[in-house]
């Protein structure tokens, strides 16, 4: 927890109320920090509040609880979903290399690829994580469809491109495996996008 | 720690000396039973000595520090380097599908399952899970090649096709994403061949 030194890591809570919309916006960052730097579950609701200068008893009472605060804090601090949905929209030809691209540029972003190391890392060790992940990377899709049918084909080669798309970050991001890890950004994308193309165009075509 | 009442919990050293091969047996057991359970970082020296009855001492004279403790037991506990060599083994036509089913059968199979849950669980947390997973995974093929050059196309084929199988495994074992963990085994295995068959042959040819 980098705390510096112009802004006092256990202030008082200042009377604001979280309603405000500067108090709302340090509680916000706070959260992204700490979800970041700790992962969901090390993450208190304490240490956020002490973070951003707030009572915790503000925060429950205008986020909720810690899955609430979660969710809020991705929706409003991280784009993945208007960055996956811009990428998604678009003619179908090129699909497969903009979805690719956009992903592993989530994972390259300094401050996405923070929130989501602290979200894999949560979804090895919790259920709770596991579904954060889901809901993050997939489930808050701009577009809103009901939940796929496992039997539908369509259905599978999405969860196969996005299985697929999943392990290289991690093998990129999280293992370092060299021959991923050093791999150019645009060798990458080259190297993907014509099998995440034939399972998206299976996704939508059968 | 599942000790049954057969086996009390916290049995005084025997005196057996680890060389022998029964006391050998024991430790490499109970080192295999807790990895699986605990991951590699919460399985302790201490505890694997306590269940196989020994000295920890012991176990360090003979199979040294814990790292080597843990190599030593997936090579002697776990045949995940045979039957990953079996598959790889054998006419080139078939080797997407023969590779991709004998590493998903890894998964499947409870006893390896648990193990690559565990290296998984602590590769999240640790560097040194990190490697030692990817050397369970990669390294300790049969064949002993050199390392890869990463700028190698065939080498980068290689870790494409072995990070989609990981992304897959770690979707339906570890998130437990239901449209993947779903699917049976030979759907899998027929909608993943032709993309790792791809990768294979690619990395083969370049």
């Amino acid at each position: 927890m980098n705390t510096s030194p112009e802004q006092p890591k256990r202030k008082r809570p200042t009377g604001r109320r979280v309603g405000d919309s500067g108090t709302r916006d340090a509680v916000l960052d706070a959260a992204r920090d700490l979800f970041a730097e700790q992962g969901y579950d090390k993450a208190s609701m304490r240490a956020i509040a002490s973070q951003a200068g707030v009572d915790p008893a503000l925060i429950r009472h205008f986020f909720g609880d810690k899955e609430h605060l979660f969710a809020e804090t991705m929706a409003a601090r991280t784009a993945i979903p208007e960055r996956m949905g811009a990428a998604i929209a678009g003619p179908p030809e090129g699909l497969g290399r903009r979805a690719t691209d956009a992903y592993l540029r989530l994972w390259e972003d300094p401050d996405t690829r923070s929130i989501l190391l602290g979200l894999v890392r949560s979804a090895m060790t919790s259920e709770y994580g596991v579904q954060l992940l889901v809901e993050t990377m997939a489930g808050r899709m701009p577009v809103d469809t009901p939940m796929p049918d496992v039997r539908n084909p369509k259905a599978r080669s999405l969860g196969l491109a996005a299985s697929h798309l999943f392990g290289v970050a991690v093998a990129r991001h999280v293992l370092r495996l060299p021959v991923i890890a050093d791999m150019p950004h645009d060798d990458l994308v080259d190297s993907l996008a014509p099998v995440i193309q034939r399972y998206l165009a299976g996704a939508a075509t059968e």
